[in-house]
């Protein structure tokens, strides 16, 4: 095995494997990257217990050169520091004897022990099938947007993770943990034929975050138990949850009695200072007031410290008599969610889930059960 | 006790005070701010094991407004937390209760339950004496050039901090742990009559640092068993560490007989390949052989992986013929520590310690002893 190739963009795809690679795992192809040479290109891989990772770069494209065919295993996080630590513009990778490769630049030269490659195991990439495409930007946006409403540890198997579903020409990502729903409804360019959907586990969905790069289409696939997603010389593979997920429709509300509109930043910063501080990091109880003109906001952490602030700095639409119990951390993430100037929230009763949305940006919406006063 | 402030400067003035509090410690005094307000000013003192700091502001200045005096003793973190969300420029500060202060902007109000005063210690701060005065930021700087030399842990009680010593109108600051030298030498305005000597903790050093700001020059007092650095409103205060440290300028070489001038960035660039990154984390014996022309650099670190690279972008003074073994640590922290473009390495044998110095700054020299040859 014999290759030269551009360091910087070797160190850029080396560290895309690297994000996956779980070190502490027992399970050694968890730990480190194979590199695969052919005769007309060279492929990364990495894997975990949730995610695989492919990029394949061909010959002459960045200064990739392949003189003989080959593979080796190794540890990304030492080569990417060593490769990090040179100056040369193209490097050239040589196989030397079983386990030892070396490294070379124009005056240096590493000799390097690599791992047993059969202690690797082989993925199968899913490359082929129906497919849609959606915008990388609007995608990583969307996923960020709906990830606060999963509980990773939730017992319902099925909610550890965000549900994709494609309707027509509507692409759904959906959250929930019980008490929120967070949703983000994307427009595709094209009706997809069949009604696809598939549950991404969380972990799935943080390394496809981390990995993706913002340029370019996102190809989105989805096999029975696997999600496969292309992206430039990228592919990421992701095992599904298994079961139904829940029909979130039902718990959208529809008429409600009041809304308010207020700026996203101020009222923000308002439930934080309500939100107080305190040693045990537990998120507070909010009471929310509608009284007239004037919102009231009231909380207190016992033997601590309590907090009341009045605001006035709000529109409203509908009833102006609301009083209402929030967890704290609830409201801040999903205002934190809305990169929009003005949120509306809207109210039926102190029983009823509230909804957070925005007509700056109609394509989310977070949904929040109260809790019982007390 | 009531007061009002810039809520900003107020912040500034607590986080200074918070750097240096332990809020793991057992001890009640370490893991809280006292503030007193007088009739005139409100102070504002924290403490550890080796330093305690206090801050001072007069009326009229910064928004203070003094409207009864008394004092309390609070947590820092989560009060300094409370302040930022809050949006106002002034904010007022009311003792209500025994133990609770209000704690108040236009529109809102905090109860907040604040600690047992009994429980801090209080300090008496050495302010009055002879001192010398030297520029803030070069003070620093030169605190973290020689703060590398010294070990935390060492068993010599006396090397567990920097050595600060005044010879008529030269400032020497000091760091050794017996395989290498860091010292600074700073030109003061005046000559300092008696000559001082005092040996400051390591983790001073450390909170020296953190806590001083840039701008204004630096009073330093030096007593019998404490040194005082005052700085603008803030004055530090830290115990001293027994002993007699040792008289450095026996281990300076003077006459040698090779002095290499080198690129500071590209010398360490090489010598941060040398030291090849591995799991253990450990540092690298580094072989540096001077022959002719060429300066060769090789390391390995057994089973692992090997380093070599020949390098001949410098110029020479002296005999062309050097073969010496170093810690890879060692020479890169020293390097790192020069901000000049071109460093003067000097070597005598491969036994003797070598300097790394830089026509371009004359106040840092850095003296580290070869490894014996393996």
């Amino acid at each position: 095995m014999f290759f030269k190739i551009n360091r910087n963009y070797f160190i850029e795809e080396l560290s895309k494997c690297n994000k996956i690679v779980d070190y502490k795992s027992s399970v050694p192809s968890y730990t480190a990257i194979f590199i695969e040479v052919e005769v007309d290109k060279i492929s990364l891989v990495s894997t975990n217990t949730s995610v695989s990772i492919k990029t394949s770069t061909f010959v002459n494209k960045e200064g990739l050169e392949i003189k003989e065919v080959g593979s080796f295993l190794i540890r990304g996080k030492n080569f990417i520091e060593i490769l990090k630590r040179m100056d040369d513009e193209i490097i050239s990778i040589n196989k030397v004897e079983k386990n030892i490769i070396t490294l070379s630049g124009e005056n240096s030269e590493f000799l390097l022990n690599v791992l047993d490659e059969n202690d690797f195991s082989q993925i199968t990439f899913n490359e082929t099938g129906e497919f849609f495409e959606i915008d990388t930007a609007e995608f990583k946006k969307g996923l960020n947007q709906t990830i606060i409403s999963v509980n990773e540890w939730n017992q319902k198997i099925v909610l550890q993770g965000l549900n994709f579903l494609t309707e027509e020409s509507i692409f759904y990502i959906t959250g929930t943990d019980g008490y929120r729903v967070s949703r983000k409804k994307i427009v595709l360019d094209r009706s997809v034929d069949e009604k696809l959907s598939a549950n991404v586990p969380f972990k799935s969905v943080f390394e496809i975050i981390k990995v993706l790069n913002d340029k370019n289409k996102t190809k989105i696939m989805i096999h029975d138990s696997l999600i496969t997603i292309i992206s430039n010389n990228t592919i990421i593979q992701s095992t599904l949850l298994e079961g139904q997920f829940p029909d979130v429709k039902g718990v959208f509300p529809t008429d409600f009695n009041s809304t308010i509109y207020v700026e996203n930043k101020a009222f923000f910063k308002l439930i934080s200072r309500a939100d107080i501080p305190s040693e045990e990091n537990t998120s507070t109880v909010v009471n929310f007031i509608l009284d007239g003109e004037t919102i009231i906001i009231k909380s207190n952490i016992q033997q601590i410290a309590s907090f009341e602030e009045e605001f006035k700095n709000f529109e409203l639409r509908g009833l102006d008599n609301q009083n209402i119990y929030f967890n704290s951390k609830f409201i801040l993430e999903s205002l934190k969610s809305f990169e929009t100037k003005v949120v509306e929230i809207s109210f039926i009763d102190s029983k009823t889930p509230i909804m957070i949305a925005s007509s700056e940006d109609l394509s989310l919406s977070q949904i929040i059960l109260p809790m019982f006063s007390n």
